[in-house]
């Protein structure tokens, strides 16, 4: 992969080291878009960017709520039949980070205040971040200012904030306005020079809107709880919306407080009279609900249960619930490392991403930015099933069932996408929010019917892991089986004699290369799919008998259909190059004419952003390896030799423009004994976001990458298996380290894996038993037993 | 082809046949938006399409000026780098066509009136178009009513419109309201229910602007001549338009005059006293002038100087003129058959819509649909290269010349846009007006490549049928240099042992099947374009040293590049199916599912708007057959054999879902000896606009079809092939026909071509002399001579 150099940890001197924190020691305006979505917080249902609390400096304003989007038509410029009719994009609604302060009537403006000192963390122990300023007013008296904000992981629709302000050298007036403000869209977003965002359109970001998204359908105003309601309507959508906030204010100075709403701000003013050493305390408690078309008032009536339940509860209860739910969430998920703080915290900042992402998404996805900002348009994509179900299916199955069971909501919408596209079955869209096709460019959108498989795959990976046989029985087998028949009714029986079971003009995850034959990727993944869904339909019939009445019922299907599954799954055609031994990315790809790498400038990377299309799929040259992807999902389908020479063969050719890249390639990399890129793989994986190495944290987190770093720990590093038989270690701890520990849970069974450069030492904390296969032996651990297996070497 | 039956000849009760008329007898609203376009007139500068005078009823106004358009931004729902920016729209320029005539304050409206008879008609030998009405007022009063149309083939801005008046029963007060009116394009256009324009998006229809296209500039009224000036200027192309006209009035009958101007209209009323039996005529004389961006003032006064020049000669001579433009152009390019009145008609239908298009272009394009109608924005294709030079080249060779400037005018934006696409040379835009790339869909537009060798076998054509060798060795030259020069960038050679030089990722002119590698069209006219290139240069270095130095000095030009022209076109790899003998499509296209054309009910043609793009490109379908038409064009490459193998194979894949696909099928059905369906594709070719069959001829005449229709009894009944050492021929007449006679000229000569039963006899009438090629003889007839060959025996 073009990654040679090995990216730097953070510039310790202004973000240090620290194994539970991301600490900024200093502001800076040159990455505010990159902290703003570094420091950002949220619970996979709430997500507010870490704009200041003032409200300025800001790159981008950001408070989102997963799946509450506006659509809107897509224009074609070239329209034809069956291309994406509505596009849907994730709304920045009302933003109640807002508390602004002023002392002397002057205002604090980080970027221009003359500050004594300054910090802002985030902490992934307790779960929630902090900012703390000395401020020396203008008329030079010193002011203690720590805000803090808590987006609740146990209760969904919470958030609090607090202000909390200390005089230093004497009296002063202060005034607070808290607000909540709707910006319809980031009018007043970009506070940064244009020239900073780049030139040209970036496809990947978020749309614009021209129109008024949120229509004002009520504004309360609270006097009682100094708090306020405003509620929206999104005018396409019809997706309804209330925030509501309240506060509560301790201190020993004399104040007054006035609310004030308008269609878009809603508005809390605490006038104080400031006294040297009296420490004040506010504290806003912010709900938002919103649904797909309950009117904003009732959803008003929901937010108020919110707040006076938290407000009952108080702040300093509801802080303790988050570290129960982080402690919950470590005893589970973590990886403690030794060797480098810089590489721990950054690890651990990977693994805070993906609790944020997940912890309350209910039964919706996990956008591809998380909750973090509105690249991608807030859509759903693959990313979730190949790259975070894992790590949940091991970690939190409840949170992993719930984004399958999302996907089985689904299928109706499902089925008629594949209708629209003259096959029967189900076809997952490419990208969305409310189950409708997104993609507009349905070369690298629409045809990249891999996604399907991908549902399947996570299905799997979460029954492995969980061992919920009762889900696969019953929204597993529907989804499996929409998906194998999409499958058989998609391929065909190429007729020249070797009967091979082709699909044809398919676009794989490598979108370097669109509408293809045969796929290499798509073909192994499809015949995973077909071959899984007769499967489960057959285990069903002799085990769940009256479920697979049910589900034959409900889908239609007979014996025959799923005989034919097996058929072409039995035939499925995999290229194969012979003399090369190594396998085609697709039937036509070693025909192609190679990149000039060598005459490729770094700066005209990635090269969607350079070269047309046409350009970039002439050549052999990849986004991703997804050839390389396909012998780590389905590992059993390569020998070592061929996994080896296809990882010879495409590393070399891989951009990794695509931020799916790094870590599938350090994986096999890491299994075919290339330990060096393997590690430097490892890194760009683990920093990509941090360092910002594909310039653009900006429009959010790689939410798929970050399930990707502790991937490459868990089935890279550690080496780690899993299927029905159990679990398989073949450990190599990177040089760097002198040990690693990862937390996982296998069907109840909570495991601790100590790796250190000779061995891995596996143990069964509590919760269940643990299969383990050594040596094509399976060997039972039960709670407070443990495994040593020797590291591979080189 | 789908093409099974024979399409009847026009309804002879409402259309009766007339070897040098279409004529109407009876108005139908039913198919108005057909008839508008079928009886339009225009020069290949002015369009009119034939909307009544009185302005109702219409299915959409139109008067078109060939290259006049405004722009807009193309918004791509997800862009990428290097997609076409620039949209490009004909505009719908202020109707001067409009002359309302009230009698007795009663409006003459065709749809409502008594009509005691009524024909419509235009005249092919005339070259002008008229409609005869007697009308029985609502008061009783009958009146005749002739309108009649000229635009000038003769004075490219001129049109003359007339409107005769008798009333036959007893005095009237007449009023006429003569108009030139700005429909701001097209408010008012659709006057049929919108349920009758089909439904869902047609992607070949003309965009609908939503800003104000022209602003207006200029409003002038002229009394003395009864005439009025508006100028525009279009808002974002800066095109700059001025129209004016003026009156003459014929009669005994007391009136009076008076013009009045608005921004968007211009009305001169003339009020008469009506008398029986005294006839009234009005003459109106109509101008446009278009720019680049002259101020309308300065256009008006060109303006002025064409009206006072036509109304100084006055409409019979005006109409002398014209008369006398279609005798030379009947006397070199008229097709005459015995056997069927009605295919005589259809016949010249076709090449009076070609000598339309094309009299009075200068060095602009030919519009896909002529100047009839603003379908596909009114855009240039390969269309004009393939389907139109060819018929110049042997009839108007000055025309066809004046077309292949335009591309030579367009070299610099062409090599602009290969820059964009990352290659050297020029690449020229697969649709435009003003040389920019204007497809929205790179798959099937950009990636047609082939446009490039169009352009190069359109220059070969014109070549040898001209031999205007001085064409050859400036502008013809720099075409091919630039267009062989990206050739061989774009290809590569294939490090595979074979040395094969391969074109990968392109589209070929069948839209079915997009983005491929190695399509056998592109490949066979890449190999041309290039061995062409480097014949002309070395040519040129031995003919015409000084040119050849010039040539180099411009582009750069190396002997070294020039052989590695060569060496790739050696080299070129074309697919070849050894088992079947026949030449795949693309080098993957045989290992594509077959088409289900047993369960495709007619209704759900053309595919294209009935099923999604990776749907069609999944199989083996065709919009039209690609390796048939490269057979057709460079037939020297293929044998017999393959030849017929190959339409046999293709032939019955082929939808026919473009308009450009039955007259190739015609004519090589015919060389390989498939008299039965060369026949019916004629038909289907002849009576395409005339019948409508392919639904759109709302939307105007397809161009390129009426000189494949000449193309079919040139190349495929007389089986006409020319090079420079001669022409050939392998006869064979049509079993419906008796005799053909075609009238052609080459470099000069004049010939008439009599083909019956038997034998074809080639005469040269004067001018020059004519080799002909027989049994490998060249034979040289000179003026007065002839020679007979015999009819091909099937």
């Amino acid at each position: 992969m073009r990654y040679a150099s090995i990216p730097g940890t953070l510039p310790q001197h202004r973000f240090p080291a620290h194994p539970w924190r991301l600490v900024e020691t200093e502001p800076d305006l040159v990455d505010l878009g990159v902290t703003e979505t570094l420091f950002a917080i949220g619970n996979g249902y709430i997500g507010m960017r870490a704009n200041a609390t003032e409200g300025r400096d800001a790159y981008a304003h950001g408070t989102y709520l997963n799946g509450f989007h506006e659509t809107w038509p897509i224009q074609h410029a070239e329209s034809a039949h069956a291309f994406a009719k509505t596009g849907q994009t994730i709304v920045n609604v009302p933003d109640a980070k807002l508390i602004k302060l002023y002392v002397d009537d002057e205002p604090l403006l980080i970027g221009e205040a003359d500050l004594e000192s300054y910090e802002r963390a985030v902490d992934f122990a307790q779960g929630w971040s902090w900012r703390d300023v000395v401020w020396r007013t203008p008329a030079g008296k010193r002011i203690r200012v720590r805000s803090t904000r808590m987006v609740s992981l146990a209760h969904r629709h919470l958030a609090v904030l607090t202000l909390e302000l200390e005089l230093l050298d004497g009296s002063a007036p202060i005034m607070v306005s808290s607000q909540l403000l709707n910006r319809q869209d980031g009018e007043d977003e970009y506070h940064v020079p244009a020239a900073a965002l780049g030139e040209g359109v970036d496809p990947r970001r978020a749309k614009r809107f021209s129109h008024r998204v949120l229509e004002p359908r009520l504004q309360v105003v609270d006097d009682e709880h100094a708090g306020a309601t405003l509620g929206y309507r999104c005018a396409n959508s019809g997706m309804t919306l209330a925030c509501s906030y309240r506060h509560q204010i301790e201190t020993s100075c004399e104040h007054e407080v006035e609310t004030t709403v308008e269609p878009d701000l809603a508005k809390t003013v605490i006038t104080l009279d400031g006294v040297a050493n009296a420490p004040i305390r506010i504290t806003k408690y912010v709900t938002y609900h919103s649904s797909r078309g309950v009117p904003a008032e009732e959803l008003a009536d929901r937010g108020e249960w919110t707040l006076r339940r938290a407000g009952a509860a108080g702040i300093e209860a509801l802080r303790a619930e988050q570290r129960q739910w982080m402690d919950q969430f470590w005893a589970t998920s973590d990886i403690e490392i030794e060797g480098s703080t810089a590489d721990q915290q950054a690890i651990r900042w990977n693994l805070f991403q993906l609790a944020q992402a997940s912890a309350c998404t209910n039964e919706q996805g996990i956008a591809a930015k998380g909750v973090t900002a509105g690249g991608y348009d807030g859509h759903y994509f693959w990313d979730t099933e190949i790259y975070v179900i894992p790590f949940l299916a091991y970690t939190n199955p409840e949170a992993a069932r719930k984004l399958l069971r999302f996907r089985w909501h689904m299928l109706g919408a499902a089925r008629q996408r594949a209708s629209e596209l003259s096959q029967v079955g189900a076809l997952y869209p490419w990208r969305t929010i409310n189950g409708e096709e997104a993609s507009a460019y349905y070369a690298a959108g629409t045809a990249q019917y891999h996604i399907n498989a991908a549902v399947a795959q996570a299905i799997e990976r979460y029954v492995t892991a969980s061992g919920d046989f009762d889900f696969l029985a019953s929204e597993g087998a529907e989804i499996l089986v929409e998906t194998a028949r999409l499958w058989a009714d998609l391929g065909f029986w190429a007729n020249n004699g070797d009967r091979a079971f082709r699909i044809h003009r398919v676009t794989g995850p490598d979108e370097y290369t669109t509408v293809v034959n045969d796929n290499l990727y798509t073909n192994v993944m499809a015949r995973f799919n077909m071959r899984y869904g007769a499967r489960v339909v057959k285990w069903m019939r002799a085990a769940r008998p009256a479920r697979h009445a049910t589900l034959c019922r409900r889908t239609g299907l007979t014996d025959d259909e799923v005989s034919r599954w097996d058929e072409a799954a039995e035939s499925m055609y995999l290229p194969f190059d012979s003399e090369q031994r190594i396998h085609p990315q697709d039937d036509a790809f070693l025909q192609l004419e190679p990149w000039d790498f060598a005459g490729t400038p770094s700066e005209r990377y990635p090269l969607l952003l350079n070269f047309h299309p046409l350009v970039i799929y002439r050549h052999q040259v990849l986004k991703q390896a997804d050839v390389v992807l396909a012998m780590f999902l389905r590992g059993d389908q390569f020998d070592l030799d061929q996994k080896r020479r296809n990882f010879e063969y495409y590393d070399p050719i891989t951009t990794g423009d695509s931020s799916l890249s790094a870590c599938v390639q350090a994986i096999v990399a890491a299994e075919v004994g290339h330990q060096e890129p393997a590690w430097r793989y490892f890194l760009h994986s683990l920093y990509l976001d941090l360092r910002n190495t594909h310039g653009n944290t900006v429009d959010g987190v790689h939410i798929a990458n970050a399930g990707g770093a502790w991937a490459t720990v868990v089935y890279g590093f550690a080496g780690m298996r899993d299927s029905e038989e159990g679990m398989s270690f073949r450990p190599h701890l990177p040089e760097s380290w002198s040990s690693a520990r990862i937390r996982l849970v296998r069907r109840g069974a909570r495991l601790e894996i100590d790796l250190d450069p000779k061995e891995l030492i596996v143990r069964v904390l509590d919760g269940g038993s643990l299969p383990v296969v050594v040596d094509d032996e399976v060997v039972t651990l039960e709670p407070g037993q443990h495994l040593a297996i020797p590291s591979v070497t080189d």
